[in-house]
């Protein structure tokens, strides 16, 4: 068996291609990296050749294509159960899913006004409403989690979960938003993992600037 | 044990809300339902009572508040094995859960031009470009499917993929799209499910209008 191939965009920007990444690298799941970068003059046509949406990511396990992150990770789960990338107990599987749904669906005020960027330099940037309403609904979201597992990560160990909420992480902290101890003590540890220190320092040092996600 | 309890909202246009309760209906898992009709002008706060994120479904299963249709969905295929929620082959399995996610996350055209309305007379509306990219893409979608398993469903067997593009089963017909064949016959299967035929004279009989749904 040959390893999956995870096609992935920049590191710097690319918010989904971060998530089924951090997943499969934090729990030791092996895969080859294909990272295509956009091309935002051109509409990012070179996707195309192998997403059957356009978008990354995209996993090719043998015959398999796999798009969207969610379905990447659970596919990882139910092939390497080993890896326990969802939470064992029952009910907090649930919870993770449904977490996990909500961070697909929701949060438009974040999502457009804070683009995931690991180089950017910690600064704030003008609030609105809906923007810190998102932020904090997903503040309640995690301190919820927190508060039950003891943490260090939302269900105790690393899961799903924290690989869908992994570009939220980045953006909290290099937009400068406020936020409570347990909150802040979550952030240093998704920080602190070897996954997140290796995507971080390969965005840094990567040479594309997109000016769309420079807010 | 107690049955769970879903909340939804109106039949005729709660397009999230039906996800869910036809996966549940049609494969035979007992719930209580509780319908809360939207209350457009007042931003419906009666959802607030119940739902962590204001909004329907939500399944209430004990102690444990689920929200979310695909976490509902994926919580009642965990809980009830035997329903056979997701299709077993575990390719399958992984394609079921990216057409979920997609549907999930995609299509905003025609999301936005085309509410579910299971009362509507059949006719066209105005399609711009977007509008029927993402019906093209749905239809190639299911034809994929459909051509694999022979159909009468996306995987053969009812599954999670067909609950989560019912919804669009009801746009493509009310706002007369057109379709191949293959797309046709599987409309038709969806329809003649009793889920289906239950939700939709429901749906039909209720005494609701809400203005912004009739496009
Ligand atoms: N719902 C998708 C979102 C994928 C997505 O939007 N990817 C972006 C990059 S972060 C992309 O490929 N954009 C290129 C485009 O839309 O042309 C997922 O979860 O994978
Ligand atoms: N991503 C959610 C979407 C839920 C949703 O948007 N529900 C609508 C009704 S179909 C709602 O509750 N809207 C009320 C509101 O936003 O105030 C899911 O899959 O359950």
């Amino acid at each position: 068996m040959t390893d999956p191939v995870l096609y992935i965009g920049n590191k710097n920007y690319s918010s989904w291609s971060f998530r089924p990444w951090i997943g499969l690298r934090a729990t030791g799941i092996a895969f080859e990296e294909r990272l295509v970068p956009f091309d935002m003059a051109a509409g990012n046509p070179a996707f195309r050749s192998f997403s059957p949406t356009g978008k990354v990511p995209v996993l090719i396990d043998g015959d398999l294509t796999i798009w969207e992150s969610l379905a990447i990770l659970d596919h990882a789960a139910r092939s390497h159960p080993e890896a326990g990338l969802w939470p064992e107990n029952p009910a907090h599987r649930s919870m993770a899913m449904a977490m996990s749904a909500e961070m697909m669906s929701s949060f438009p005020a974040l999502r457009s006004a804070c683009p995931m960027n690991m180089r950017r330099t910690r600064r704030p940037i003008e609030v609105t409403p809906a923007l810190q309403a998102d932020v904090d609904r997903i503040q309640s979201l995690w301190s919820d989690c927190l508060r039950q597992s003891g943490g260090p990560f939302l269900f105790g160990r690393f899961s799903i979960a924290d690989a869908m909420f992994a570009p939220v992480v980045n953006r909290l902290d290099v937009y400068a938003f406020e936020t409570s101890a347990v909150v802040a003590d979550y952030m240093a540890a998704m920080k602190a993992l070897p996954a997140w220190r290796e995507w971080e320092a390969a965005g840094r040092a990567e040479p594309w600037v997109v000016e769309e996600d420079e807010a």
